[in-house]
């Protein structure tokens, strides 16, 4: 039998049944109308930048990247939650710009911007997170066009990476940001062409665990900052330092101790140099602060038993749940936590697989873990499916579409 | 430098570009008005499928997976070309149904079958593949509901697999199909209930190219209908072998000798044993028709070099080309076939990787591969785009949606 990732804090049972927001799941459902279903819990998102807020520096600003989730209800809560907002494309900036976001507290990092999108976003006066200084070019010239003074800063590819991260953005070669020596000279550029100079973006890698390899990071990140700041010869009004921190998704995971980044990180602003006293620092986090207040639910349709080994089919899948499939990124497949939502906390009675309904042998949200017995018409639940679930999703595979969305 | 894919056969350069139908891609872009763009060629299909004809035994009917890209102009050519179509949820049903292709001609496959899939599909006619005996139940319920008498065949999970297959779908224990031993009384039991019998769905894996473990699996599958036949006494109207017949795209992959298949095929048809002389027997290909017919192109944005390496940045990426990106079911990440489609031919000057415009380390399109010297606003060309492209790739990722597609 294999393991199932761990379920987070803050889910509970109502009457035997998994529970959000104090009711049962399968009344969510039925209001929702059908399966499969994204539920995001607002409660769950307040909890977490509490938590977070608590455990940082004051002075720290949190940020909450649009592509971890960009279903317009959570960036609603966001909105009242958070300090700025990252985004990665135009059709990113169409999204924020219509629930509302203030263009002032957005930035726009990715490396191909195309000259559409740097015009919407400079006309909007998001500041820009440049990449290159072909990129840079391109900008100073569309701002020009348009008589606007563009607000930029500058990504910087860092030389080291996040330890034990998921996702490595720095350390070597890379298609994101400047390599750190040539970023006084561009910064010096874009502020001699007469841009609002808006500072650095240092992102070296995302989901992280380790509370020391995060803090680690981010004395690297500060440290970086000032030498280059020190080069250039301009202050620094900004320091984006990434994200990094992330959720556990697999079996032996355990959350990230944020006290001990926060108190680390006080220790590092509190010995700051003389340039970067007045520096406003922001994280930027998605799946951290948005990952585990997701669940995704799915409907079992049929249950079959095939040389012995039971499998319970149900109405939703990999173009859901693809990094639940094990298709985003891994290398070696492991489960997400799973379980029977009308039967939670119910004893482990049997093996089973849990897979999607799609025509494919990828499609698999759990293999050979333990569940309650499970049959028809009960309900699946697939935790850590608020971030990069729905819209990291191939919905439109073998014609199913995408699932439904709920913020409550 | 790492080596890239083989470029299917029909590419040729006009004048140093790539061209499809004749003209060259760059015409073909400007007329689409944008990048990244799907452009699939009619006539690639046309040849693939008269290839196909002329190397299978005449009485072998050919179905078209509509899963492997059931963009409708792309039907509509095949509706005139193929003698069935398989489809994969009520989603693909309704699809089909719009483009007008005949139910009849319809089959419909996949474990996760809702009843009002198949209440849609038993309404129209279509055949249903049955996954399970609780599917058959739940079809014979509602089509007694409808009055209507179904079209069933069972879909049997054999106990071997193809081997070398890129997806094996038999051999152990499957979600797909029926454990061929529970096959004959599902059979027995279902025309006893008056349904209209349609006999089997035979589908051991996908995506192989060496012909003879292909030609193996097939007199395996018409060895095992055989058996199941006489298990059951009753007639076999229709056969679908399975499909199994893929494209080459990685670097030493070579193409299906499908006329030593055509030759094995033809042999097994001529010992065929008295019950299976008039049984109607079929392929269900999709990638093997499609895939090569199609290429994706998508413009540089940005050329940069970090710690010494290219970087050819692009505005597509993984969310229009997953598989080709390496994260779909890959273990190993290799090569697609990639080539700078305005300097088609030209020689290989520099290493360069090139990568799409998400931020996110997994948007890679080619890997440290050798080009000729690229620069922003050249077309790179990504081949084997016309099969699990555009419907299989997460469009929404980061706020990108949608290619543009189009069948010349």
């Amino acid at each position: 039998m294999k393991a199932l990732g761990p379920i987070p804090a803050g889910y509970e049972a109502v009457g035997g049944v998994l529970a959000v927001a104090g009711r049962p799941v399968t009344e969510w459902v039925e209001e929702a109308g059908q399966t499969p279903l994204f539920l995001y819990s607002a409660d769950l998102i307040r909890a977490r930048v509490a938590h977070l807020r608590a455990a940082m520096p004051e002075r720290l600003a949190l940020h909450y990247a649009v592509k971890a989730n960009p279903f317009r209800p959570v960036l609603e809560v966001f909105a009242g939650l958070v300090d700025g907002f990252d985004i990665a494309s135009g059709g990113e900036l169409a999204i924020v710009q219509q629930a509302g976001l203030p263009s002032a507290r957005i930035s726009f990092a990715g490396p191909g911007k195309r000259d559409r999108e740097l015009e919407a976003a400079i006309a909007a006066g998001v500041t820009l997170n440049l990449e290159s200084e072909a990129e840079a070019h391109r900008a100073l010239t569309i701002a020009d066009t348009l008589g606007m003074t563009p607000r930029l800063a500058i990504r910087v590819n860092p030389s080291f990476d996040l330890k034990g991260s998921g996702m490595k953005m720095g350390g070597g070669a890379k298609p994101f940001g400047l390599d750190a020596e040539r970023v006084p000279a561009l910064a010096r550029e874009i502020v001699a062409a007469g841009a609002e100079w808006r500072g650095f973006h240092l992102f070296a890698g995302s989901q992280a665990l380790d509370a020391d390899a995060i803090a680690d990071t981010q004395a690297q990140a500060i440290a970086l900052a000032t030498q280059l700041t020190r080069e250039a010869g301009l202050p620094l009004p900004h320091c984006n330092l990434g994200g990094g921190m992330g959720i556990p998704y697999f079996p032996g995971d355990t959350p990230v101790d944020a006290a001990h980044v926060g108190e680390r990180l006080g220790a590092q602003f509190a010995a700051l140099p003389d340039e970067l006293r007045d520096t406003e620092f922001c994280l930027e986090l998605g799946r951290y602060l948005v990952g585990e207040a997701g669940v995704y639910l799915t409907r079992i349709v049929d249950r079959k038993v095939s040389h012995g080994e039971v499998f319970l089919i149900t109405d939703g899948g990999m173009h859901h749940q693809l990094a639940a499939s094990g298709n985003f990124g891994t290398v070696v497949r492991r489960n997400y936590p799973v379980a029977i939502a009308n039967r939670f906390g119910a004893e482990v009675a049997e093996e089973a697989s849990v897979v999607g309904c799609l025509c494919t042998p990828l499609d698999r949200l759990a293999d050979k873990a333990g569940f309650p017995p499970a049959d028809v018409g009960d309900l699946v639940a697939v935790f850590c499916a608020g971030a990069y679930g729905a819209s990291a999703s191939p919905s439109a595979f073998l014609g199913q579409g995408p699932a439904c969305e709920m913020l409550v």
